[in-house]
């Protein structure tokens, strides 16, 4: 069937999910209000908000890593077109990166109920947990399952999942915390992947305007070629 | 110079742009203040944040949209990476559709002073007025100069914009009302397109979602195929 | 260890696994064989040309598939961009579509041995069977092994595919039999992902030739929006 | 109109530009034949296929170049996804690198006829000509235009683009000879870009392959970022 119920449109109205976007969602929802919105299908009450923003906020920025160099490295070869910049970046969010959130949520939806020692022993990678480098403690985590607390959300998936972590002895990470959290506000696991390609789609346009202004791509490549071919140079 | 100044990190820390990400960002900044802080590289005054808000949410949804649907064919192929297909669905986000914003903000901020009619007579094509759907008047326009002139910032390059929509004798559309309202909270007009790109993102993992559940991409392709195939199939 | 072993060049030279492109390649190797020569590190043979040629020529075109209708829909929004038109139509070759020859080549790699019979039994989902058209043969898997025959490269891993399309009773599809034949050619499984992957690559480019001439992308969004919101439209 | 010419099937054919694929395509025509008869819509003649297959060979490698740093950054992030990681690498195909072949064949197709010295005054910027590292001279459009004269397809366009070469007192780098050998084969300039999107697919899978064998994309990470971020760790 070739149906969706998301939005429609006309000569003069725009109607998302039953609300005029005019009339009643302009200049009266915010951006990651909006994002909740289309995911859960209701607007956030107040707490939602605070905890589902911080959800999304968490995920925009970590600084240099491969997305954002993914980013500029394509943004160098294509500044008229940044749009395709932001998608390269965005291709890596998989399950080693960012893309792990929906791992977690998957996991602690379909195993609810279960002890933590069971579910780590029929499970031989689990997501979420350990950090290259936040070794000891993901600060990231410790702040959000408190907003998580503050906003009346922490329950009984983010338990499950601290107790992962203690099993394994390993420190549950934001993405960790992220799905966890989302299993709290209800959110289909299919959407939670989701959470971190919306940010990190905002991250991802802060580094390209940084490098439109203040660029890194040419010279990072240069680096990188010279180092990897020096062995072959070498060569008689 | 390989170089950024957006974030940073250690073991225990996260900072961006100056500010504890942990402790004086989440849960204190919204998702759409942090875009802005990431662009403007200052948070948002209370103003500030109702408009750039509204103008990112303008974005995020405009139903079954070129973009949604190379979203929903790509998550057909590969549901494993749904990252994948709103990277897919983004790199349509070009000179046509929604990219345009780029266009109106850099063609008002170069022409900044000048008439309209020079502006016209100078440039052969003009961004951000007409649309397919939206002839008469484009409501998200509307509202969202309203917008500019409930938090004051409608100004200059708003009047500029509606000036050349006149003259031009067509409607300033949601593209056009953005590149021009950008360029009155002083955004650089390399980051305009970049607010497309992320309201974007949002919109398409709604989409993605609907996909999971109720999926319309296998029924779009046979229905395509068939029809654009027919002319061959009757040949003998 | 940044290193890589691939190519090196100087201001008056460029080498390509141990061989100069301008003097030892251009003009003597195929597009076909340039593939096989980075991806088995030696120069095909002539029967194993004919083959590795018909694996990459299969998975080319198959007319207006999912991955040639998110290109042409993308290109509609970005044409300045085709490139991202391309990549959007790769994105899709997941596990469903054309990457199941990835699957095939792991699945025969790693059971290389077992009976038939005993692979099914261990393996809930097997891919490279069944096609959504070709019901009861694909006309291209009949051929692929017939040329697999010819060049003496049929063997163990096409003996094994074809006993377990007939096991589970289905029929074996064309990336089953681009997997089966990958093996025979010795290729890293890690690579045969990729066939698909160049093939359509080159298919997209055709694609979006057509679309620069004989536009279709508008009006398939055109006819699917309308038909995706009409129950929308019709609500009070 | 939804039409296509390009391919039909049926659940026994599949019928690409009216020749049937199994029966008249594989095993008969190698890979980079059935890329000019996608573009050409004919099949190549023994000196065209020489010619074409150069062109498309020339940009399928050229090391660690800023495509094949983003393609295995994003590999690192979703291994899962191969096509992803050559999708990345190909969106940087731009107005930079390799899709620079289109804008050389569409000012010597849109100028044709016209003395160079007048093109290079019209034009400010002219594509095709300098190269980072090849300075003096591009040892692949030598021998392009080595292979165009061979083949008896070194024309007008080559002389035309040589001569803006002198005028602007700039080596013709091998996307300017691409470019005007294409225009020689008789392509359409829509379709140029193609060709580098093509090779570069083939490379870019070859990167990737290496990457899962050797990889280096997290010491290019950390490597990257350290030095990006040492003069925020160093204040206060």
């Amino acid at each position: 069937m070739i149906r969706s119920d998301i939005a429609w449109s006309s000569a003069d109205r725009i109607v998302v999910r039953g609300k005029d976007l005019p009339g009643e969602i302009l200049g009266k929802m915010g951006f990651g209000d909006m994002a909740f919105f289309l995911l859960a299908q209701k607007s956030p009450g107040k707490e939602e908000s605070v905890l589902f923003n911080a959800l999304l906020v968490t995920l925009v920025e970590h600084g240099i890593t491969p997305s954002a160099l993914a980013a500029r490295l394509t943004y160098l070869g294509a500044p008229e077109a940044m749009q395709a910049a932001v998608a390269a970046g965005l291709c890596g969010l998989g399950s080693v990166f960012v893309g792990s959130t929906e791992g977690v949520a998957r996991l602690l939806t379909e195993n609810a109920g279960k002890p933590a020692s069971q579910i780590v022993s029929e499970n031989k990678r689990i997501p979420g947990l350990g950090h290259p480098l936040h070794k000891k403690i993901d600060p990231r985590t410790v702040r959000l399952f408190e907003i998580g607390r503050e906003t009346g959300y922490y329950g009984k998936h983010c338990e499950l999942m601290e107790a992962i972590g203690k099993e394994k002895k390993m420190v549950v990470n934001a993405t960790g915390a992220i799905g966890a959290l989302s299993c709290e506000l209800g959110l289909d696991w299919k959407a939670v992947r989701g959470l971190g390609v919306m940010a990190r789609a905002v991250g991802l346009v802060g580094h390209i305007l940084e490098e439109s202004r203040q660029p890194m791509a040419a010279e990072v490549w240069e680096k990188i070629e010279a180092e990897a071919s020096a062995h072959l140079r070498r060569e008689p």
